[in-house]
């Protein structure tokens, strides 16, 4: 592929990403995107052979960016504690703070794509399970630093966590909640302190007052 | 509107409320609602003037089966701890027990409709107040028996609550967890013992062991 045809691409990703962060990726439409990045359908079907198409790529797009924007920060972090809190700290809201004007596709895709059985849900259901496999990961890696309780449910606590995200996620944007960001923060503490954190959790205390 | 037409609507919003369980409420088009009630676009729009209509009208049908199904059985129990766990029970995994084929529409809406202005986000938005304030009035009638701690964070209680739903909802349906209703149980069991109840909590433990 030529240069300029990998910035074309890469321009249409960044702004698909964008819609889709606000429409869901089922309600990406090619015409929609094409206009948005002034081509045509045609002209866009040269970069993508299919809907589908699109929205695997934006899927790999959307890793990426969360990769750089949440969890490349955080494993800078030493293992244990502190790097389980900065994750879940640059976590929430992070469509944000990656220049989104939506909310996470994945996110909204556990509910939009949960009865449609198709190769975009069952990269969503990849995506998914690495996420929480790697939550899993830093969570021991706690429990290995002491940080964490010796017989924690790493399982549940996940599971929690993700409860906190999505709670999260439906009342900042949804509910437009002024407070989300604080109950989220109380939550997590919470979370942390029936894991067994003692002082360690302090740092989850809201960074950012705004509810997103 | 003859008895005939009633029938018909009734038809039409059984099918559409099934049908949006499925792909929600943007996912669903008149086309296909039409096609499944076997009638024609104009037929349907005989009963429906527009897609916003059909939206509404489906949202006003789902919170009727709510009612019947999650509402009405717990508010016959005494008010209390009592109350709001036999309501927590019966809503989660809620449109399975409504007979419907796919998840909670309003639960979707919440990602499917955060970025997205109209009065249908307008309706989902007053349903979901409602319905955060119902589980508030229940959670305060539990501190007012004693049940839970006269100094509990009601609202902290409803949003961590909600993030249970939530994470139940995504773990059971999209990635088809076999626990998610054990992990649902004891989240709850959780968030009651750290709310101050004391024994009650255990009547909250997996009554039933399916995912949903």
């Amino acid at each position: 592929m030529s240069p300029g045809a990998g910035t074309t691409r890469d321009r249409i990703l960044e702004r698909g990403l964008d819609l889709v962060s606000q429409v869901g990726l089922s309600g990406l439409t090619l015409g929609v995107l094409a206009d948005d990045v002034s081509m045509s359908k045609s002209g866009l079907f040269a970069h993508f052979r299919s809907k589908e198409a699109v929205q695997l790529a934006l899927l790999e797009h959307m890793a990426a960016t969360a990769e750089r924007v949440v969890v490349a920060p955080a494993m800078r972090r030493p293992s244990g504690l502190s790097r389980i809190t900065t994750l879940v700290d640059l976590w929430l809201g992070w469509t944000q703070r990656a220049g989104l004007r939506g909310g996470c596709p994945v996110a909204a895709a556990l509910f939009e794509l949960d009865d449609i059985d198709s190769c975009v849900r069952a990269e969503v259901m990849r995506m998914e399970s690495r996420w929480r496999t790697l939550l899993s990961t830093l969570a021991r890696e706690a429990v290995e630093t002491g940080e964490l309780e010796p017989d924690l449910d790493v399982d549940q606590f996940v599971w929690e966590l993700c409860g906190i995200y999505l709670s999260h996620h439906a009342s900042s944007r949804f509910l437009r909640d002024p407070d989300a960001a604080r109950r989220a923060a109380l939550a997590f503490q919470s979370l942390l302190h029936r894991s067994g954190a003692r002082g360690g959790a302090a740092r989850t205390a809201p960074s950012r007052p705004g509810p997103r």
